[in-house]
């Protein structure tokens, strides 16, 4: 950023350059947009900003992201407890949760298996997803019927997928249990990802969902 | 938003979307991006934005943003301070700044005059213009030169730019005053914006400025 500018202006906007899709003029546009805004409102923003870290923490159940002990999803009586659809991501929750496709309960990875950025099945929420699996308990008082493995369709994702399968599969031999472990459907492009999917194609992913 | 998400992040999230070139995806995105970020810079950043509006004014020569009296340009003794290049807007400014094209000062009108939308002369700083013009103590003791007027080229910008010109030729009949008044030159498309302009585009539009 230029240096006809005040510090403090300079530094916000050097903030925002940071951020994913925010280029040098964008974030000189936004600093000054920022700095036209109402007091009450930059102030509300400024202590959201400095709060966010420290209120926010992760459902016990699925890990999505909560101000409480249960996400708004687990803590709703009338969702299917029975069906568990995992995801990476909580931007990929949110896709799923546009248009009222699905009705069950989520488990989010935070992340998928990445051997090349060093990321291993220990660094991700994956035992969590066994213990849901394993003990009634850990999923709400209500036994498992469906997994559906909501990864995305590009090749971490896959592996990603194919090691919850195996080991749910295992599982199930162990414990003798009995559910369905399913993949999303045709539908999703490969190499594409789900948060920018639009829910049409989500919805066609998930009525195609296949055994695994 | 979708409210399958914490209060606080839903919060800074509502926020992000109100700025703009920013919707409802990028909001999330970036709203995430924020939580993963160190407390830190978090806290920096919020601090920033909280100042933002309380450290920053208007120079008192060109009306450029500054945390001093001066702003770093009107600041700088080896500018040409007898040239004085009007800009409807502070970003229009940092655009003319980038390539080293321009060493004179500025002045920003932080508007420009758009009947439709209510915004007259008396609304924009157009009379701290003429004051530099008359009194060369409104322009740091020199006696000014030249009067680039760089508002930009549409219907609004054409008729602010005709204002001022006529304003100022009056001024030079009344007062015995001898300075150019000029307007940048082709090289700008009709309809365009300074802000997004390219420098070689901008120093193409400065050495064709012609009288006005």
């Amino acid at each position: 950023m230029s240096n006809s500018l005040p510090k403090s202006l300079q530094k916000v906007a050097l903030f925002l350059e940071r951020l994913p899709g925010i280029g040098e003029k964008s974030a000189n546009r936004l600093a000054f947009y920022l700095l036209r805004m109402p007091d009450g409102d930059l102030k509300n923003f400024a202590d959201n900003v400095a709060e966010l870290k420290a209120r926010t923490k992760r459902c016990q159940i699925c890990m999505n992201l909560t101000e409480e002990d249960l996400c708004s999803i687990c803590d709703t009586p009338s969702r299917d407890r029975s069906q568990i659809t995992v995801v990476e991501d909580v931007l990929d929750l949110l896709s799923m949760e546009t248009g009222n496709i699905y009705n069950g309960l989520y488990h989010v990875l935070h992340g998928r298996i990445d051997p090349l950025n060093h990321i291993g099945p220990e660094n991700i929420f994956i035992d969590q997803l066994f213990e849901r699996v394993k003990s009634e308990g850990s999923n709400l008082g209500v036994p498992v019927k469906e997994i559906i493995l909501a990864t995305n369709p590009d090749m971490e994702g896959e592996a990603t997928a194919m090691y919850i399968r195996n080991k749910l599969q295992e599982i199930q031999h162990s414990k003798g249990l009995d559910f369905d472990i399913s993949r999303l459907g045709y539908g999703m492009p490969m190499g594409g990802n789900l948060e920018y999917a639009d829910y049409m194609t989500l919805r066609k992913a998930l009525e195609n969902r296949r055994g695994f």
